[in-house]
């Protein structure tokens, strides 16, 4: 299918991973395979951290090697050495980096500086690198920090192009809590877009405000074509107080299908599987 | 206080109109001074419409009646000659018109087909004129109709071309069931501002698919300066089925707040009011 923007599906980490509901592997396989079925090239699967710390995601060795081999990228979130380890030994596609826009953010959700999660995002890069393994950088709370409040645009482009500089496949710019509007999308992603070319920008919105499609819209405008979304609007960051669900992936593709801009995806076959899912994380399997 | 753009509060008369709770014309008084008390300038304040049909509007002269003077602008939705002069007797500031872009809305809306509805608009704008009073113009389902599928932009343009001619204040474009994205609002905000010219334009967003807020936005970068919003993000409309709430104030003036556009607004102030009118909303009074 031809595709004017790439829609990637994070819902099976970033959507389950604040669920209460613990969804078992076979599940699992089942959601990320009625995804790609319905159209998905990208879906982030699962996070290699501390399974103590995120139990939702402590299957994901086991999650990999039930996986049936596809031609389309799966996605593994790592945050420091032992995860990446885990992560290439799983045989996972695609390395999902981290590195905190502010010094608050980064203490709570990593342990680190934004400096420190800069630095360690570089490691990594290297890494994967030397391992043949493609992997690519978020910056999260791009658009404001839950602690610290306003994160200054400068400290973002600056992040951007250092970050740039260690060969990642693309940087993304993620509004973690949602607070982001469309005028300040609309210059930081240009901005960032000017710092790093040519290499490509993803950018990660959460609808806790009501602007989150707003927000892809207008990063749109500005050029990103490669957008987060989870199928349902499942998700969020439970490191990241008030952070509401990712902008839902349905709603996401129903406003590029209208605006005649092709994600790829099948409507349809998307409002089934969120249906499908919806009766999963609700009641306890 | 300095405004770069208007926010008209429709959550009196919109908003109100599908809730099943009737509240008092004393609770409605009450409604319509928090919100002017927290910025709003114009306000959509009743529908002088048969009241069998809308009950929640039977009140409109009583309301009109208690309502203290100020110096912001009351609106009063009318849909033919008996229902403006009970407006116009009732002393209201501006006459709200409605034209139907698609005959099988206008039919089930007013009886009246699209071409119908358009000569009763231009009779009720002769009408004002006539008493010195304003009125304006929402062109409804511009973005698509329930019964009848998509609605030609070229009709759209038409409508407003010589809806312009009769001499409105304003003329608005609908997204009456909220199935509108906004790849097709700039395409169609920036054909009718053109057709329109120098007449102003104001847009109406619900956000029953998610897209309200993007709608907002794509209008504002079309060229548009005024919209419609409820507080709370109440409303709908009871003969156009699958119609969700409006855009909500709030979400509309935290995105343009943030984006440092200016609205006029105390958001803090309209929170209080969406929290004390939910209360009386969700619970007979």
């Amino acid at each position: 299918m031809e595709r004017d923007v790439e829609i990637v599906e994070v819902g099976p980490r970033d959507g389950l991973q604040t669920e209460s509901v613990q969804l078992s592997t076979a599940t699992k396989v089942e959601l990320i395979r009625k995804l790609e079925a319905a159209g998905a090239r990208r879906v982030e699967v699962a996070s290699f951290v501390n399974p103590k710390v995120v139990p939702q995601m402590a299957d994901a060795e086991a999650l990999l090697a039930a996986l049936p081999r596809s031609d389309t990228t799966r996605i593994g979130l790592v945050l420091n050495e032992r995860g990446a380890q885990r992560a290439l030994a799983a045989g996972i596609g695609q390395l999902g980096l981290v590195c905190a826009a502010s010094d608050a953010f980064g203490l709570k959700n990593q342990g680190k500086t934004g400096e420190q999660s800069l630095e360690m995002a570089l490691r990594l890069l290297a890494l994967a690198r030397h391992e043949g393994r493609p992997a690519q950088v978020t910056i999260s709370v791009a658009f404001g920090c839950p602690y610290s409040g306003d994160v200054p645009h400068d400290r973002v482009v600056e992040y951007a192009r250092r970050l740039a500089d260690g060969g990642p496949a693309e940087i993304a710019l993620a509004d973690t809590i949602g607070v982001a509007a469309p005028g300040e999308v609309e210059r930081l992603v240009r901005r960032v877009i000017e710092a790093i070319r040519p290499l490509p920008i993803r950018v990660h919105f959460h609808d806790t405000r009501a602007t989150g499609i707003a927000n892809v819209w207008a990063a749109y405008g500005a050029g990103a074509r490669s957008f987060d979304a989870s199928i349902g609007g499942l998700g969020g960051c439970p490191f990241a107080p008030g952070a509401a669900g990712n902008v839902a992936t349905g709603d996401v593709g129903y406003m590029f299908e209208r605006s005649r801009i092709r994600t790829g995806l099948d409507l349809a076959q998307l409002g089934e599987v969120a249906g499908w899912l919806r009766k999963r994380v609700r009641t306890q399997e």
